[in-house]
This record gives structure tokens, sequence and C-alpha cells, in this order.
């Protein structure tokens, strides 16, 4: 890219950033807000209009009546696909350029393994998805796919993932933009739940934020000065690897003790020999059983000890908890902050701040959507002429 | 400030990054590095060769022999002052603009205490520093000070720092600016620790590194993205205030079985009741005594477990290991490294990087000092216009 293309761009992107950070602003208000001559504003945001990511709208405001231009995103042509792919089910969402889901879907894959019968529901999924945006007369801007990490995202394939067998290495970004011809981005769907509440969520204020997932396993994303952080090998965020029992369980990864050893639905359903589901864990626990009460208190201990390290070592403004789990913890969440705020620095305990997730079993689909969002929002030149030319090779 | 001084002080920014990256590089070199016309790399050079922040040395190139004007950092004009302040020392570097260390002094605080005492120390340290600094005809750029964190970063103070009596929300950057009219930062001394390896350590190449500093306490100092992260309270980065011992001995941070209760030198000797010192318990340990084997072996456990947790979640390149306790475990490092490895993810096992130390006691001064050339390097406007009207008001 040219440089004068590459000021262009990174001028574009500080524009779209600060539209999102206030969903409607005048162009009188983006001056202020950014070190951009109100010339630039006018000539980007007029091409940031005329190719449909903008739209202007009127508000009157409040005592005088005065009428304003304000400047949105424009909801009626772009659409995102965000998909989710997990062990136990396909999740589909489409997206306007608002963060509003127009449209989701939904397939069942217990007891189905493989990418081949993963790829056939896909197929369907997307071709539905495709049928209806195009009769809606919008375009598809990109498709984003959250799946079971660690992945290795410059090749975009899924990195040995544990019970999920045939996709450790498969070229999944690969078939996936072959399959539809769509600028297509893959990441763990800890970090794609991560960022849907960065962007559509209780994070949109919120510079430092963790998101942790807790179901089969544990997982987490991590946003740190806004942003997404991978690390080097793209574990960053690893919560569920994290030591809780010295000596303990050895784990999938290699290491032992691990917290997804004990406190994943699997890990807390070995500590108790009496049944296999949550439910009758529950239940037991109420008649009271003393041995499935000791297996819930040990449940919240693990739990603790987990929320003080993410506090302690990443020092978030907000900690977001997830996944299948959290509404059996959700009862026991006022109790567990109260001892969480006796154990943290005493100056920062009344910051601490823990929430549950916004989208429920469409987490990782929107903060997947929400992945082709902020390359529109980071790269807009090349993301739109990427999609540009997908769309004229098919 | 104007628009037009932001545009120049971020390009100006771009270069000096470029130039710290190379040591050495001519302006063609730049042009290809940066997305900046070499009309804008001429203007711009040549004002910072002007203010002595650059200057030109001629190199011969290989084989041909011809002449090539390079640009590196002017090493004549310009002092940063670091001081890390402790609890048993002060240290005190100065550095040239290449990271040189060209003069440094030591003072011994054991049994002294509070701002007062330790401010006359200083004052005498700084004094005989600039007096030198003087005598060369240099300028001093400002003063960089580390201090034991957490630290409250807004207003320049220490909160509530454990074992350090008469300094919680003593305004030390407000004193210390009044004092010497000197732009000065302070910075939590493990970040500081973790600023010198990145700058002028094994970190300039690195873009995720994890400082970990072990002596009395233990702290952590995060970079992500070549970047020092505080998170939301400054505490980003405590890794000695992640539970080790569920349910363990009570931390002065509130929590219990904290990583500094077990990991740190008072940790390990609070673990093995026939000594107080650490070389005591190495010597019974070479003598076969069970007890002090068995302590030396738990402080590895405990050590493993931290290390698998700075790993999986953060995921660095590297990690860098310092502080008055290091020398001591430093024997033990290839077999606690080769139980690591076979302890974290299998992909990523041959990726595992720790380091000791690079600049051993002067560590955190030269961090110290490294503060204010990030600062250099970030807003080299700013910081020149600031350091120029404190030497006016002197």
């Amino acid at each position: 890219m040219i440089y004068l293309q590459q000021v262009k761009q990174s001028n574009m992107s500080v524009i779209l950033e600060r539209i999102w950070q206030h969903n409607q602003i005048s162009r009188v208000e983006l001056v202020e807000h950014t070190s951009l001559t109100s010339g630039t504003i006018t000539n980007l945001t007029h091409e940031l209009i005329e190719l449909n990511i903008l739209r202007e709208t009127e508000a009157v405001s409040g005592t005088v009546g005065r009428k304003r231009v304000l400047l949105g995103f424009d909801p009626h042509t772009f659409r995102v696909i965000g998909l989710d792919i997990s062990r136990s089910s396909i999740e589909l969402v489409v997206m306007d350029l608002n963060g509003t889901i127009m449209q989701s879907a939904e397939r069942d894959m217990t007891g189905i393994q493989g990418p081949d019968a993963y790829l056939k529901v896909i197929r369907e999924l997307v071709a539905d998805a495709k049928k209806s945006i195009d009769a809606a007369g919008c375009r598809v801007l990109g498709l984003g796919v959250g799946v079971p990490g660690p992945i290795d995202h410059a090749k975009g394939t899924i990195v040995s993932p544990p019970n999920f067998p045939g996709w450790s290495g498969f070229p999944l970004q690969m078939k996936l933009e072959e399959e539809f011809g769509l600028v297509t981005l893959i990441e763990d769907d800890a970090r794609t739940s991560a960022l849907a509440e960065r962007r559509y969520g209780l994070g949109k204020n919120v510079k430092h934020l963790v998101f942790v997932t807790m179901g089969a396993g544990i997982g987490g994303g991590v946003v740190t000065d806004g942003k997404i952080v991978r690390g080097t090998n793209g574990l960053c965020g690893q919560v569920g690897h994290m030591t809780i029992v010295l000596d303990g369980k050895l784990c999938d990864c290699g290491n032992r003790g691990c917290w997804e050893t004990v406190g994943s639905i699997p890990g807390i359903l070995s500590r108790w020999p009496h049944g296999s589901t949550l439910a009758e864990l529950r239940s037991a626990a109420l008649s009271g059983d003393q041995e499935a009460i000791k297996c819930i208190h040990d449940t919240l201990v693990y739990l603790e000890a987990a929320m003080i390290n993410i506090q302690n070592l990443y020092d978030p403004e907000l900690i977001v908890l997830g996944g299948s789990l959290y509404p059996m913890l959700a009862d026991y969440m006022d109790h567990v902050k109260q001892r969480l705020r006796s154990r943290i620095y005493a100056f920062a305990k009344d910051r601490l701040n823990i929430e549950a997730a916004t989208f429920k079993a469409s987490q990782s689909a929107v903060g997947a959507a929400a992945l082709l969002f902020d390359y529109l929002l980071s790269e807009p030149v090349r993301l739109l002429s990427l999609s540009e030319r997908k769309v004229e090779k098919q």
C-alpha cells in the first residue's frame, strides 16, 4: 500500500473508532475528539458515506431546537456473519454495522465429529444466511469464526484441541474462504467472547477486561488497552491452565492441577461420584447431601483462587463470566464477590467488577462477527478492497 | 498542542523508535522502514540533529567501500538519571541516549527508614551526579525513579507499601520534581526492571515479556506488544500475589497462600526453622540436611507452578528472572526448565525462554532511566519543551 493510502486508512480508522464509541457524532465533535482537520474529516466521511459504511441522520438538539447532522454506521448495506464452532453446537449470527443481531441459527452437534460433518452443516447455515442477506439487498463484508483454541493464527488452523478429534491442523480458515468466497478470520472462542463484550457488550468503555468461559473446558480472552491480546503462541489468557491444586490431576495440556481439571463441568463432576450432571449435584446439595455440598464448596474455593489470580495478574477493570457452567455458579456469585473483596489489595477492593456475559449462547458467534467489525475499524481500505475482490471472483 | 505539532511529534516518534531498533540507520533505510516520505525524514532528522538528540556518523559499507551517512542517538549532549529506591538501598545511574551507563552509585539503606532520611541521601546522590554531568558540559533530560509498588501513577505516590513505613501516600514525584527541577517519572520497580530489559537488555526484539523480581518480595513487570502494561489500578503483573498454596498463609495483600508467602526470601526461610539466611539453608542442604533439602525442593515446586501460570496466562516470548534471590536459584534453573517443558502445551514447549536479568543490582535504576528514554521516544516535542522550561526556571 502506498504512503497516502496508509495515511488515509489510518485517518479513517480514527474516525470509525470514534463513531463506534459515540454511536452518533457530529463532524464538529469529530474534529474535537480527533487530531484531524475539519477538511480531512469532511473528505473522509464523505467517502465512507459513498461506500455505505456511514450514514447521516438528523437530530434536533435539546432546548434550542437546532438541527444537527450526525454520523453513524449505516445499518442497511453491509452484513457480517459470525460463526461459532464448538464441541456440541454450531451457532451463527448475522449482524449489521451497529452490532444489531439481524438473524441467528443454531445446530446441535452432540455426537457428530470431524471437519467434514461440521462443514456440511456450516455450508447449509451460511447458504441460508446469504440467501436472506441477498434477498434484503445487503452485502456480506466477511465471515468471522470462533473455535476451540489454541489456534495457529498465521496458518488459520486449530492446534491439537483436546476432545475434538479430526481438527488438529485442519486448514479451517482457508477451506471456509474457498467455500464461501468471503474474507474469513478465525479466533479462539474465549477471545471472540471477550471481543463480543468489548465491542457490543459491557466492555465498550473498558480498556482492560478478561472474559472467562467455563463449561466443558475453561478458557479466557484478554483485552489490554482496548485490544485483544494473543501472546506469542496464541496462548495468552489460558486461565483454565493455571495451577490451582499443587501436584493435582494431570491435565491435557501437560500441567498438573490446572483449574480446568477441578473447575470445569467434567472437573466438578469428577469430584462427585454420585451422579453425572450438574443438575443432580445441585439437587443433592439442596437436599443436604454433605458430599455434594463439599463438592460445590470446593468449586467456589477454586473459582475464588482463580479470580484472585486473574485480578492480580491482569488487573482488569472488568471480569466477565460466561459459558454453560455459569448459570449454576450465578447463585453463589454475591457470596464469592464478598469473599474476593477481602482478598485483594484493600485500596482496589471497591473496584472489583465481575459481571455475567451479555450474549448467552451466542457470545462467541457475536464476537466472531466482531472480528470483521474490528478489521473494518482498523483497516477499512484494505478490508473493503479484499471484500470487493472476493465478490468479483464469485 | 496544535494539530501540526502532534503530527510532527508522532512522525519524530516513529523515526526515533526505528533508530533505537537499528542503533544506526541511514535515511534511505528509514524511508524503507517507515511510511514517511524522504522529505519528512530529511526535515525531522535535521531538526533532531539540531536538538542534539541525533547525530550523523559515516560508515564505509562492505565490499565497494562506499561511504554511507548513518543516524544514531547523540551520546554527548543529554543524560538521563535513573534512581531506584528500595527497602535496603538506593541505586543511581546516569545514562546517555545510547543506554550506556556513564556513572553509577549505591547507598546501603539497611536500618534507615522514611522519606526524610531517604530524601537526604537522594539529594546528595543526585547533586553529585548533576555536578559531573555539568562538568562534562551535558544536560539532564529528566529523572526516572523505581519504587516498591503498588503505586498510584496519576498522583505519583506509593500506595500502602508493606514493610516500608512512612511512604504510604507520600507525594514522591512532586517532591523530587520540586527539589531538582527535573522532569520526573516514577514507576513500580518490577516494571522499571522489565523496561530495562525491553530497552537495553534481552527484550529489544521481544514484543511480549514478563520480568519477575524475587527477593524480600516477589514482583512482576509485563510488556505486551512492546509496551509496559499498568492495568486498571497499577497492579498488572503482581505475580507474587497469585495463589500458589490453596488456603495457605495470610499475605499482606489480603489473599492467602500467595507465591510471595512461600517463595520470597522471608517466605523460604519461614519454612526452614533452623537458620536465618539463604547461605545457611544452602550449606545445610549441601551437607545432606533433609529438612533443608525439602525446603529447597518445595521452593522449586512453587517456582515451577508460578512459571507455568505466567506462561499460560501471559504467553510471553521471554521470562526474565532477577532480584536478590535469583543467584541461589540459578543453579537449579536447568532442572526447573526441563520440568517446565513437560508441563506446558507440547506445541509450544520448545519456545519456552527463561533468562537471567541483565543489569544485576542496577536493573531497576537502569529501567528508571529508560522511563525518560521511553518518554523521549513517544513524545519528543513535549518532553524537550518540558525539560527546557524546567531549566529556565532554575
